[in-house]
Parts: structure tokens; sequence; C-alpha cells
């Protein structure tokens, strides 16, 4: 079977940061997967959630939202804010990326503030929350040095730094990095998000009209590290030769 | 380290089915995993959602909504009627409900129909989305029975029983069937979707401040299918013993 | 005429009622008025409603929820968290509730705090307003005697219990609480809620597309009156036999 | 005790009619009792809604919307379109309203038709309800008058006028027609609607925390009758020095 | 081209204020421009938005609000309260009346208060946004009246009355003040806003499928002096003929 | 008096077009105004809105969304989708952006389609809706391109090119090309939109918290057009260069 765009499968699209890429918030990406753009950008507030300050924690907080532009789609998209509420799609997958990105954070030494995360997607062709999860990364990365040269930020808060990349099955073959014709054809669809120090955040396989067995999940999980440890590589670069 | 209710890191909790809980659905079953309690229903339309008429797509469908009543959980949560949308944690756990039963049913066999399935939280205590899962599998084997009787069925959809559990990291010890306590206080969690014929349908693995390894993906998965092994025994002896 | 379930117009369905129905709540009963069951729970939240503090209002609130299960109904009913809002039908009926409990309350006794009721019914067969404000007078008492036991209370807050009946007229009878089909068929419908002490609460009658005189009031007023009569009763014995 | 405005207990506010106060819709009038103002018109539609076609039902419907000017109330009300929702209140008033207008009609000589029935309140003085109901029923029967001579209606449907009024217990004494004080103030408060053949339409009675007696029941429906018999006087008195 | 109602071309259609016309609200008028009628209330609120608070800004507000009645036009509209949210007409046309109200107070002079501008529309035949600027302006001033009397107000803020007129270009020819049929009709309409010093306060000219040329903007700018001078001289009128 | 950026009162910012920036939609540009960059998309679909069908109204339709970035602004906007409604603001925009468009085509020649105009701003620096219309028309006349070489369309629908530039008074002195911090400052701003021909197609001046004079509109229009004259050099330049 050969990709519709020619690639081995193991091999990831092109996949590029344009750091810097909005005038205002303290970081901001654009992140290219192939054909999938998205708009990552993270925001300090002075300030945390209610619930943080009702339940007394301390340290901050990390959230994420995420959307489409409506023209992103081959076929327009609805806008959520006509609609009156975000789809059920976008409300999972913004929870996926604001809990990834905590998994990779000291939130104690946040202290007082929240670090909104928008995800925009310009153009999608498959894979848009695994480029937001490793385009988030990369502006919460810019943001932090961006704060810490101003002062603001005594500690530095990252862990680690972040990526996903989606494998799926496809006609009993494993894909890496699934590209939207791709994803709508594939029999099971896994997102691995993972550490660049080669550990698990979040792991979710699903069979939508399929079902699939151990050595699956091998052929995959092997896959999807095989594509990381590129785009970690990639990700190091970009953020080195970024000035702010 | 010795769990909150005395069991064992393999020990399940008591899991049982009442089947025929309610009077007006074609299926329904209140299910039990200890402390947690769901009434799963499955109505059916005779017609198909929208989007199927526009595709030109043929056979039947499948769809869940998930919600808790207020007063299920310890501090009473606010109704999402009232708030006037669904939760995204809501949102995300009905689509996962949805996508897990789809995977066990040839919708083909379920020719111009909807069904429904309701999953109401009765009393919540760690693990609702896994017993819901569990608890419309049944209702959905009892509906297809009673229409199966009744003539509205020429031929058995259903290609296998699906069961959910979930496991965590907690301590750096691997435990099955989280309760709330253990769930809230675990560094790892992950919710465990399979066939009774041994296949995974959905695999959604988290660490929300933390990170998991191989080995751990192992013990976790592990676990899992020890449980739902006894969960699938269990099904089977609920429904054998249910007369329509 | 023959009723369809055999009964006399002068009878109720059965009545009873389960305590201690849910785990969390502090008061909580399934109450069952034949074919209509609904879950009654009371919650007690340690502070009052912002009006009640802009307005300087001394004492508690005791509030109310009512909401189906989508799977409740004969037809499958859309779940009002899904379309986004609550129907005219429900807010009239949770407003119904709660305006009953506090006639019977001494809102002072409950100082800085709010009681929610709330009622979820999980099979609807006519007369779910009745049954929910009857199980909740028996839900309120409950928790208002775990609160006293916990000392949280330090006077007894309860005036009186309070019960629900629908009367109504079908083919120039009076009968005794409508189950659905006669509902649906009835001329004029009625809905009386009474303290145990005979005094009436609400009063509510009604024909959607007739009129009733003076005479057909009176006929209805006595059934209903025989028919709380009894249900305070059952009400009393439920109380009694149930160890918090 | 003396009345806020000095009329005996058995004594309505002025009554009156503006017909024909709207320019565009079939029937138009303002209402005014007392300090009370609101404006009921009746706009037809040559359509049914669409559950009366899914269900097959014959004739046409009448249904009924109600909402308070913001300025119409002492201190102003938050705007309902602006809080994105009807409030409870609304939506039970207008669900009253249209059933009593209902009752009083023989809905299959209103053949494919709807009409709608807008009550917006000018001014608020207590029993906007009964005033909606009594102002809507003369622009009902003016709608009603305008189609017969343009020949959209070929046969009368109006079966009686309606009216409605409150009557209450304050401090003991019942009293007619209350006012915003006298309701406010009131132990019970009880809505009365009737047709002008002396049946009942509607009896809404409530003790908010308060309860009431059978012979509480028996004064309060005399003043009730005596109130609206001139009620209905007036009515007819508008109706007829009305040239459409 | 003779106009519908016979007026020539750089006549008004009949202008008349009904002050006082509501009981509540601190200043209140019903505004007539030939068959266009609104209610225009102004209700003062002891307490500033928000934002205000946030921003440390001193002084007062002046906000609006902009609703038809459903029957107030040909067509019966639909409830904006009914579809849940404004329509973006309605809330383009108060943000409209907002700023146009507020360009003619010196809003340091109403220290911590809001003044809440309502335009409830009774009868619509073109020209409501006018009419309602117009009318405001006047239930401002008789507001301010009130206030001062009271001592509520120390120093005198308004600056300046407002007034509003459309005019637009029908079949190359200029028109002053629109009623709905020419506005329909119309190939550019312009909404022009004074004060009755001579000076713009806002200009809104727009050819929905048309374009303009200068020449045709110093027409109907010409126009639109002519009937506002008009217009000043019958709002000076009303007031000073007004009493409080 | 110097401007912030150093420009002469009569000097625009740099205005650039890159031209199909998104891959999915017919037309696509990025359109820059100095600091403010908005994503400009037309997507076409083969279908006419609801109203225009019953309406028989013959032709296609033009309509345009518009919205922010939350991390558009220098402190970070709500996402509109989150708070369930579009603010007015952008409600109005939106509404004007089409209207402009729709004045400069011929909708005769866009059977039965309706061109979706999406205007997704990046980055805010003032003039965004000015922009949007800018951008807008560019993003037409590339779609319109696009499907006549499909032989989606048969006839060039376009009359004229649209563009858009904000003036204002500042501290007395006429501004072109109001970036943000000017804009807040401003007196009076003015929105002027023409066709390439010279004519106008809106025009929206307002003064917030002052008024302005006839000598003052001369100047601003003045203003204007020089702005606007090149930018349509710089619209035509951009179409030029660009191959579908």
């Amino acid at each position: 079977m050969e990709r519709i765009d020619k690639r081995r499968n193991t091999d990831l699209r092109p996949v590029s940061f344009q750091c810097g890429f909005q005038s205002h918030p303290a970081g901001s990406v654009l992140v290219t997967f192939g054909g999938t753009r998205v708009v990552c950008a993270v925001s300090v507030e002075d300030a945390v959630p209610r619930w943080m300050k009702e339940q007394g924690k301390s340290g901050g907080w990390i959230t994420a939202e995420y959307q489409m532009l409506p023209s992103a789609t081959e076929t327009r998209t609805e806008r959520e804010a006509v609609r009156g509420k975000l789809s059920g799609r976008s409300s999972e997958i913004q929870r996926l990326i604001g809990r990834s990105l905590r998994a990779a954070v000291d939130l104690e030494k946040l202290p007082g503030m929240t670090f909104h995360i928008d995800c925009d997607v310009i153009d999608a062709d498959g894979g848009t929350r695994c480029a937001s999860i490793t385009g988030a990364s990369v502006a919460l990365e810019l943001a932090a040095k961006k704060l810490m040269a101003e002062g603001k930020l005594t500690e530095w808060p990252l862990l680690n730094r972040v990526a996903a990349v989606s494998v799926g099955l496809l006609q009993g073959e494993g894909l890496l990095d699934l590209c939207y014709v791709e994803d709508s054809a594939a029999d099971v669809d896994m997102n691995v998000i993972m550490t660049d120090a080669g550990r698990f955040v979040e792991l979710q396989g699903s069979g939508e009209e399929a079902t699939f067995g151990d050595d699956d999940l091998t052929t995959l999980l092997g896959l999807a590290k095989k594509g990381l440890k590129e785009i970690f590589a990639l990700q190091e670069a970009a953020i080195k030769s970024y000035k702010i």
C-alpha cells in the first residue's frame, strides 16, 4: 500500500515551527505538520481560577482552548461561537491539551498565575490535536523564557518538553503521523503523548468500528516513539534558533 | 499500602447487574461497581440521524448520553440542564461510551434505527465511565433480544460484549478498579475497554501531574485484563438469568 | 367505566418509599406511585443564595430541581442538558416542589443553609410532580434527622409533613391518583398538596380543553383528601421503620 | 385593616381596555388593572406547530408568550433576552395564559392556524398574569371578529370569554384583586380563571410560607366570583364599543 | 414620485412625545414618529458596571437596550428571549443608542450611577432606532430633572439634547424620515444623529446593494439637518409642558 | 503632535496581502495593516439561506463572520465560543463586512450559492474591521477567479473592488489609518468603505464622548479618500501577482 503523499509508513510529514508568530502573547508559535497548521499561543494572567482559591491550592494553573477556523477544513465548519457552544470534539481536545502540558510543568513555580494556551487551527489535514500539543510545548517554553527574562518567574517551571503524534492501523499496516485521508480510513487511531525523557503523558487508542490486539499496540507504540524522537529534535532546534 | 476498603490490589469491587430496572426502554440495567451505581438504558428510535441520511449511509446508529444526578456525588454537583450546557467531562465520557459500543455492533444490522444509550449515575464512587460502558453492553444485549423477539430485528447485531475497568498507579503500586478516593490520589489513571474476545476497544491512559513508563503500561494492562475477565463472567451470568 | 388497572375510582396506586436510596445526600428516597418512580434527594449546602444575603434575610432556604431521565418515558424524551435549557414544564414543576416544601418548614431554623431538593424521575407513569413532593417531604425529614443527630441543626425545623396527589375528571367521573393514560384523557386535572394537619399548601386545577363547576371542585377535593390521608400513613410508617 | 389604596376588601381596582392599541396584530388591547398595564396582542400565522402535523392533529392552535418590559417594575428587571433565557416565572405564566385561552376556544374552528398571544407588561403592580389573561380574551375576540369579517374564519371559534383575578389572605382577611404591596405580604395567593358562563378554567392557590383551610378556600372563591362578574361586564362593554 | 403617505420629500412624519408613560422608571416617554411608537425609559441604578470599578474609572455610565415587541411588526417577529439571544440587529442598535446618548452627557456628573435606557418598540414602521434615540434623550432629561429635584444629582449632567432621523435615496430622490415601505425599497439609507447644537454625534450611511457619491451625501445631510431642527423644537416643547 | 509610529497624519501603515494563505477555502488572504493581521477566507456552499428560498429570491448570497483569536489582543480576550455567544461588537462588525461586500457584487451571478466570508483576526492593532473588508474583497476576487476557471461560475460577479480605512480626530488633528493606541484616544472615529470607482459603500462616523462638525467631516473624508486610493493600488498589485 502506497501512502497518498508517497511517505513510507514510518515517515513523519514535514514538521516545523515559526516562533513568535503573533505579537501580543508571551509565547506564540505557528506549528506545521504537513498540511496541518496551528497557531499556539500562551497568554499569562496574574490570577488563578476561582476553584484554586476556594480550595486553598498554592502555585499556578495551565488551561487550554482549542478551535478550528471555519475555513480550516475542506468543507467549511460551522463556527462554534455562532452555534453558541463548543462541540464535544473541541471540548475533549482542549482538555487533553491542558492535561498534557500540566504533566510537564511544576505548577508550584507559576505562583498566582494562569497560563492560557490557545490553539487555533489555520489548516486541518489530520493530527490537529497532536500538532497543538507539540506547538503548545514550544510556546510554553518561549513564554517561560520571556517571563524569566522579565523577572516575573524566578524559577524555571518546565520539567520536560512534551510532544504528540498520531499512529494508526490501516488495512493491517501501522502508519506514523496520519493525514486526514488516512485518519478517516484507519481502523485504529492512537494519539501518543510523551515527554522528551521518553515517558508517556497520555495514551489514547481507539477503534471506532474495529478493535486491536496486544501486537497491534506494540507496533503502534514503536512507530510513535520513532516519530516523537524526531519531533523532539525539531522542537529543540526551533527553540534554540529563536531569540526572544 | 492497604486499600481503603481492604481489597487486594488485584481485586474488583463487587460488580452486579439489576436487569430490567426501568419499565419503558427496550433494555435497562442498574449496574453496580462497589459504591458506584449507574442506570443504563437503551431506547430505540425508528430513524437515523440526519447526517446519515445526508451521507447516504446505510444501516443504523448507536449514540450515548451520560449524566450524573446532582445528588450522586459527595458534594452536590450543579445540574447541567440548569447551567445550560454539558460539561466537558460529560461530553467526553458520552463520546467514549458511544464509540465503545459501536465497535462491538454490526451497525448494518440495525437498519434505519438509532439506539440511544442513556447512562445516568445514581451514586458516584469512581469508575463511572467504566461502569457505564459495562452496563450499557448488557442493556444493549437485552434490547437486541427484545427486538429480535418482536421481529423488529431480523439478524443478531452484536459482535461482542464490551466491558471496561479502570486501573491506576498509586504510590508506585498498580491498582485494579479504583474507587473515588484512590482515583483522586492516583498518579496515573487508565481506562481499558475490551471485548470479551480479548481485544482492545479503547485505551485511555493519563497522568495528570505525572508520567509513566513502558513497564507501568505492562503492569496496568495486566491488571485490567484480569479484572475484565471476571466482569465478562458476571455479565454473562446476569444476562442468562434474566427473562425478558 | 373500568380503570385501566382495575382500581376503583377512589383507590390510590401502590405507594411506597425506599429510604436511603442514594449514598451521598443527607436524605434520599426512592418513592413509588404505581408505575411512577422518583429519586428524591436532599443535599445540604452551608451557604444561602445571594439574594438572601443581599436582602439581609435571616434563616435558610429550600430550593428544588426536577428532571426526568430521558428513558423514563414511553417514547424517549430529549435530555434537557443537551437542549441547553429546562423545559417550561420542568421549570414549573420544580418551582411548585420548592414552594410546597418551604410552606412546611420553619426556614429560620435552617440558619445559613440551603437544602437542595433533587427529584429525578426514573419511571414516569403519571403523577410525577405529586410523587416528587411526597417523596421530597420524606427525604427532607431524613435529612433533618441526620443533621439533628450530627448537631448541625439545633432545633427541629419541620412544621408538617407534606404530600400531594392528583385527581381528575374523566368522562364525568372523579378519579383518584391518575396514571399516565388517564391523565392524558382527563378533562380536568387537579394537583392537591396538603399538610398532614389537613390544610392546603397548593391547589392547582386545570381544564386544558374543558372547564369545571363548583360541584366538580367539591368532588375532586374530597377524593384528594381521602387519598392524602392514606399517603400520610404510609409516609409515617416508612420514616418510622428507617434507621439512619 | 385599611388597604393601601383605600379600597374595600371586595373592590376591584379600576379595570379598563384600550382596544386596537397596536397597529399590526389582528387583535390588540392595552388592559389596565389599577397600576398594572399589559399590552395583549393576537397575531395569526397560517401554519400549525410541527408537533400537530406530526401527530396528525386537525384544527389550529393557540399559544402564549409573556414578558415584562425591564422598566415595568419598581427596581428595573434584567431583560430575559439578555440573560439568554426565560425565567421560570415567565415560562410558568405563559403556559397558564395559553391553557386558559385554549379552554375557551374550539380549536377545530381555527383550521391550519396558530394564534400567537403576546402579553407584554408595561407597568407591573400585581396581578399581571390575571390582567394578561383577561386582556388576551378581549384581543382574541377582536382578532376572531376581524378574521370572520375578512372571511379567513368561517365559523365563530370562541366558546366563552375568559377572565382572571387574584384573591388572597392577608392578616386573616380575604382581599380581592391584590396590588403588588398586598401580594408581597399575603399569606395565601390564589388566581382564579373562569369563563363568563361561571365555570372554572384554572384555579391556582398557593401559600408560600403558609397554608389554608377549607373555609379560606370558600371565602377566596366567593371574592373571586364577585370580581370576575364585574370584569366580564367591562369586557363586554369594551368589545361592544370598539369598531374594528 | 409620490410618497406612500403623500408627504413631500422634505417632510417629517408627525412626531410626538407622551412624557411619563410608565410609572416606575425615573424618566419615561412614548415617542411617536408616524406609525412607529417606542417606549423609552431611563432607570437609575446606584452602581457602576464592574469594568468601571476594575479600571478605576470615576463618574457614571449610560447603557441602552433595544427590543421590539413580537407584535410590533406586520409579520410577528420571534421573541429574542425565546430564541435565547439578541439578534445582531438589536445588538447593533442598542450599542448605537448607548453611544449616542453618552456623547451628550458629562458622565462625571453621574457619580457611581448607571442609567439604563430601555427602548421597547410598540409599533414598528421604519426609523425605530432614530425614534429610540430621540425619545431616549427626552427620557434622560426627565430622569435628570427628577434626580436633581430629589437631590440625588447635584450638577446638571446633560450637555446637549440628541435626536436622530433617517434619510435615504429612493429612485434617485432624497427622502426625509423614511417609513418602512420606503426604507425597504431605498437604495441608500442613512441615520443622522446630531446634538441640538448642530454637531454630529453619529453618521451611518449604508447602501446594501448600492453605492453613493459625494453629491448624494450632501443632499442627504441637508435633509437630515432640516428634519432634526424640527424635531429639536418638538422635544423642547414636550419637555417644557411636562410637570414631573 | 507626533504619531506613535512616526507616521505623518496622512500616511497609511504598511498594507500587504499574502494571497492563498490557507489551503482549503476557494479564496484566502492574510491581510496586514501595520500591526493588524487578519485571515480572510471565502468558502463556497452550493445552497442559499432558507429565507431566500422562502422568499423565492433568485441569485446567491454573501455572508460574513468575524472573530478575534483570544491571543490577538494585548490582554487576552475571552473566547466567544466559550462565553456561548458572539459579542455585540463582533456581531456588528460581521454585519458590516457582509453588507459592504454585497454592495460590490451582482448576486444574480452567484446562482444558488452562498459565499461565506470568514475574517479571523490574528493580531489586533486597530482597524481590524477595515482590514477585514479590504482583505475580504481580495479573497472574494480570488474565489471568483477560481470558480470561473472551474466553470462553476459562468459570468463575472464582481462589480467593484471594495476597501475600507479608518480616519479619526485626535487632539483636533485628522489622522489616517489609526492604530490601537490612537483609536483608543481619538475623539471621533470614522470608518469609510468605498469602491474603487470612488463611491461610498458605508460611512460610519462616531464620537463616543465627543461630537463633530461639517468641517471635520470634510477633513476626514478627504483623508480617507487619499488612503483608499493607495490601498486600491496595493489590492490590484497583490491580485495581479498571484497565480491561482
